[in-house]
């Protein structure tokens, strides 16, 4: 059977090397029983974590006043766990507003807080990214999604900000270095560049936490895990291990610029022949284009299930783009190889010979 | 290479039919993808969770009036969620405190509403479970723990309650049938006798929700999930599948009555022997002895090293006994096979020849 070229948006395109990995060590790790098998404060999984913290630490410049914490609930809980840590009631938070993600965390930060939404894109169906917008004094913290899913629009350049930063990278984080420094805490679900759906990566600087007033259950308190290393209850010992499997993989082909190069050579060549091609034109700003979903449309949607069929006879699956946009998105996060874009390249080139 | 003998408290055994199927599909499942790499979205992994939804309904005879949950977090996330969702900050919920985990509970359950420890057998290091304790009126909900993995006490019987009761099951759900119509909700931790860690079952009586005051992040209210079929979010896939995978094992092997036998016939065999073998004893009061965490110690603890490390070379891991207690702990969940508990009891009479 020929290679399926993985386009999901998230659970998404794991790396071969990283699946047969995985694949053995559910069967069989060590002492003859599978790691799905094995207690949490067993010494080979107490290892998977220490190394997995170890290896976010080294791959994104982690300096010591922070913690890296594999926790779960995605970046779903994240939404309200932030500000439920981060925001006094009598407290404000800027938010920007560019897509479905950010409009949920906005929702759960008001629970908590006072909530300003500074800046949105919500006037063109969150297609751009707002820019130059003013920055209130005394915000506690601003919120940012670096990568919306969904409309494939990506900040390509934190800039400087007055406020601490608190920023949603699930979708593309470990694509690109940043600096940790300017933010209070980022948070990702694992499902796009770092492993299976189940866990979820926060990077929390140490002294913000236990500042706010409220009396926080143990489990959503940043504070427990940070005190017992991810391991206050039983985590999700698996999906904890594949994203170690990623983290080694990552290193391996020479850590986040390698990333950084293999990630623009796809996005170059979809984007080029997106804008090439007189039958697709992108649906965001060319400025603010995501390296990680890239959503185009046919100027013919009548179109649309035709090239759904031609994608689908070339192995291709999960380019059909979310109801809210429409049209296609096409997922390429770090563990696809170029050779995946080109077969939809392929196909986008057919398609005009035999619609253009 | 001879078998390994798993004895872990959890994340714990696994069937090895399970174990085989799991890790094919970490590697393909379908159109050449891993499960891990198929999105939520995907009918594939829809069927999973909705056949596992099934087979919950169907193992545990689970009424329509009910809703079957995969969430996460573990049981230490329920105990915190539980009191949020069902007790107004003015009510009252009677709580029985029979170790580590109900002690949890009560803790996180006092930061919602008003809390009533109406037994406990703390006394006697909770050896013991408390029975014919005075049950006050007007209690919003009982809260019980049916196993305690760490010191090896299990109901035998849910008796009649004038509450309604909400219960933590994480130790022993699966191993017997159980009158669900007395609970409003029962959740259990996936790591023990229904799958990897990473995903927890709550079964939830539907019109006990959206019954409180105060505001509940989107995440955390029951209704959610409730109304998205555990689909709200990006929900921990494998796991999931994996607890599928070992729901119809348990059915092929008979169903919950099977499971019933199985696990009378080892605990019947590790009990017998702790109770002739002179040199060791049972630390639990024996009408509340557990079938899932078998508890016992050396008369002389001066022996425990050598035991252990018998129990090694017979290739028996985990059996080390919980800091609190001390000695040893054999867990003989569902999937074990009554071999491992005779390959135990066989080092217990060795033992007694070299040590008695």
């Amino acid at each position: 059977m020929s290679k399926t070229h993985n386009f999901f948006a998230g659970p998404a395109i794991l790396p071969q090397d990283v699946l047969i990995e995985a694949s053995s060590s559910a069967l069989r790790y060590q002492d003859g029983l599978s790691l799905m098998e094995m207690s949490h404060r067993s010494q080979p999984i107490a290892e998977v974590f220490e190394e997995a913290e170890n290896l976010v630490v080294e791959l994104l410049n982690v300096p010591s006043d922070y913690k890296v914490l594999f926790l779960t609930g995605g970046a779903s809980s994240q939404f309200y766990m932030a500000p439920m840590n981060l925001l006094n009631a009598n407290e404000t938070a800027g938010y920007v507003d560019t897509g479905t993600w950010s409009t949920k965390a906005i929702k759960e930060a008001k629970i908590f807080g006072n909530v300003e939404v500074i800046a949105s894109s919500k006037d063109k169906n969150f297609s751009y990214l707002p820019k130059g917008f003013a920055e209130p004094e005394g915000l506690k913290y601003l919120h940012l999604t670096s990568n919306n899913t969904i409309t494939g629009t990506q900040i390509q350049e934190f800039g400087t900000y007055k406020s601490r930063l608190v920023c949603d990278m699930s979708s593309d984080i470990f694509s690109r270095p940043f600096d940790i420094s300017k933010f209070d805490l980022v948070y990702a679900g694992a499902q796009k560049n770092l492993g299976p759906s189940g866990v979820t990566l926060a990077i929390v600087k140490k002294d913000i936490v236990g500042k706010v007033e409220r009396e926080i259950p143990t489990m959503l308190n940043y504070q427990t895990h940070i005190d017992k290393n991810s391991m206050f209850n039983t985590p999700p010992t698996f999906p904890v291990y594949v994203c170690l499997l990623t983290l080694r993989w990552i290193k391996k082909l020479g850590g986040i610029e390698a990333m950084v190069k293999r990630n623009a050579e796809k996005s170059n060549l979809l984007y080029g022949e997106i804008d090439r091609n007189p039958l697709f034109y992108g649906t965001v700003e060319k400025e603010d284009r995501s390296k990680m979903n890239v959503c185009f449309l046919l100027n013919d949607d009548k179109l649309n299930d035709a090239f759904l069929d031609a994608a689908k006879k070339a192995n291709i699956v999960g380019i059909k783009g979310h109801r809210s946009v429409g049209g296609f998105r096409a997922s390429t996060y770090n563990a696809m190889d170029i050779e995946s874009v080109q077969a939809l390249v392929d196909v986008m080139q057919n398609f005009e010979k035999v619609h253009g």
